[in-house]
């Protein structure tokens, strides 16, 4: 997708032919920093930190880590021992898992001398392949918010979304966005309304910054406000992405994002969660029982950055001094409360039958 | 209630014998900013500005109002004037409209000459009633907590809360922090997850404040992570506050209360809602479609002050350059998601029965 008209990838490999070079997230909207990854403990360090994040992002990022450490050292158990490591940099995404199996797989039985090579090549192929993947989400989303514009016409069609699940989450085009891109693309008067996504704001932040870029007509709220506006009717439909889907159904996405499932439930708001293939867990069947929450630190509710009316970036804190916080990072939706799954192969039910449906050879 | 040993009220007449002083809320936790006001246009900016805030506070502030304009011109015209003046102020919180008509019931028949003098006598009468029926709600209150203390003895009770509904919010006490007062006092083992209440972080900034000082336990968190609390057991109770409740038990707050409220019946956790009297609006049956909901500035979602590092106060923007906000202030929960409503005369249904059973005597 395009910044002020320059098109861009939310990772790709420098000219140099090997370094990796990602959009430092943390510094959006504010800075365009670019990054130059050169070993896997920096790509270690820009997950952790959330330089780059979304599940798919994670996957593809993770995967040329594992480029960068064999090329230092191509050897079986510095392979090993870059898939441990990158995969305890976040627990709650699958998608990274996902990625570094895919890349363990393919290069565990490859003499070394051929490793680096075969590695920086599936890493380009998971990253074309999420990037596919998205546009495809988009395809079968699109129907979606066409049938909405069909019933109402001349009126703008408002979805709401929750945290970032843009291009900036995925490698491109993104996952929950993909459709309103889509729609906005061809003509669809389409209205995003825009949770801020406390406590890191990827609402406010980065999907506003996306949306804006591409000229999409969109609202920032505070998380707080989406009850409200579907009691209203001023919701059509909402459409998150996800970190983990289990075999049944249930979601995990960013914090918040259950409290949004409830209100359209209680408000015949439909609820809708796009992702791709590489987002299924198929051995996880109890998504609130099952699925690892992670517990980020403090300092992300106590505190926030921004830019001063002078354009400074500054660090305040909020809370009042001395008071604790708690900094869960994600929730799980049940099935129950979810409309239905846009993936690449097209929509289902939330459901193992509708999983297995379109992924007859899956696990 | 005490700041580091000082008892407060949050509002109170000053040692000159007519002017009005309120802490500037828009300045807490930071400052502790004692403003004076001296006319009906200063208490209008006050609660407009949010200097005031807390439904039951408003109504006391404006009856000092009525006072402050009568000082300067006792007529029937200026009366009616300031009541009419100050009910525009903010559109949501009931409380107000009942003061004013409380404070223009007790005065308009009277000799001009004696206005004055009844006016400060009323508005103090306010002022204390509502300090007294915030104790009393304290005690209707605490039966609950008693009953989950003893239910699980030496562990915890979790209160979640949202916004602030402590006694910044009223004369004194407040109404749903006063149970939770009363339980820490009596040694009950309370612990508040405070909502941090985007966009204006009343709880994390005036509810973990007032907490804080007091010395009971609570932790911050975004408003997106009650929801998954819930899942998880974590919570014991929810008690909000309320602007308006409908004599059907319908029950406008903070934006976002609405959320806890669906999380609450979808996870079996008791949501109840405290008030004092002043708060029914007998005359609306259906909240939803009839309480206005008040839509505040764009900076508020925008924009946020806090504090650095180095102590000074900044105001940063933390959404996208450009990206347009909303702000809708309360949002209104139905009677149906209302586990019961604790007043100070007791607890009922959140209904026309429960509340008529309550105050047989209201319209």
């Amino acid at each position: 997708m395009k910044i002020d008209g320059t098109p861009y990838r939310s990772v790709w490999v420098d000219a140099d032919g090997w370094s990796v070079r990602i959009l430092d997230q943390t510094k959006l909207p504010w800075q365009l920093d670019i990054l130059r990854l050169t070993d896997a403990q920096q790509v270690a360090h820009a997950i952790r930190s959330m330089q780059v994040r979304g599940a798919p992002l994670i996957g593809a990022v993770a995967a040329y880590g594992v480029a960068l450490a064999l090329r230092a050292d191509a050897s079986t158990e510095s392979l090993n021992r870059v898939v441990a490591m990158l995969g305890e940099t976040r627990p709650t995404a699958i998608n990274l898992r996902w990625a570094l199996d895919r890349m363990r797989a393919r290069l565990h039985n490859l003499p070394a001398g051929e490793r680096v090579a075969a590695a920086y090549a599936e890493a380009q192929a998971i990253a074309d392949d999420d990037a596919e993947t998205c546009r495809r989400i988009g395809e079968h989303g699109l129907p979606l918010l066409r049938e909405i514009a069909a019933r109402k016409p001349g009126e703008r069609v408002n979805v709401l979304t929750h945290c970032n699940a843009g291009w900036l989450a995925t490698v491109d085009y993104g996952t929950a966005l993909s459709p309103i891109y889509q729609a906005h693309d061809e003509g669809i008067p389409v209205h995003v309304w825009v949770d801020e996504t406390r406590p890191r704001n990827q609402g406010a932040a980065l999907t506003a910054f996306e949306l804006g870029k591409h000229g999409v007509a969109h609202t920032v709220i505070a998380d707080n406000a989406g009850g409200h506006l579907m009691q209203h009717g001023e919701v059509d439909l909402c459409i998150v992405g996800t970190d983990r889907v289990t075999r049944t159904g249930d979601v995990a996405n960013k914090i918040g994002t259950y409290l949004k499932a409830l209100a359209a439930r209680d408000n015949g708001v439909p609820f809708w969660v796009a992702l791709p293939h590489s987002t299924i867990d198929w051995r996880v069947g109890d998504g609130v029982a099952e699925i690892p929450i992670e517990e980020r630190a403090e300092a992300e509710v106590t505190d926030l950055t921004g830019r001063t009316a002078d354009g400074r970036l500054e660090t305040i804190r909020v809370a009042a001094e001395g008071s604790p916080a708690a900094n869960p990072a994600f929730d799980v939706t049940p099935a129950r409360l979810v409309t239905g799954l846009i993936t690449e192969r097209g929509r289902c039910d939330a459901s193992e039958a509708g999983l297995r449906g379109l992924y007859p050879e899956a696990g």
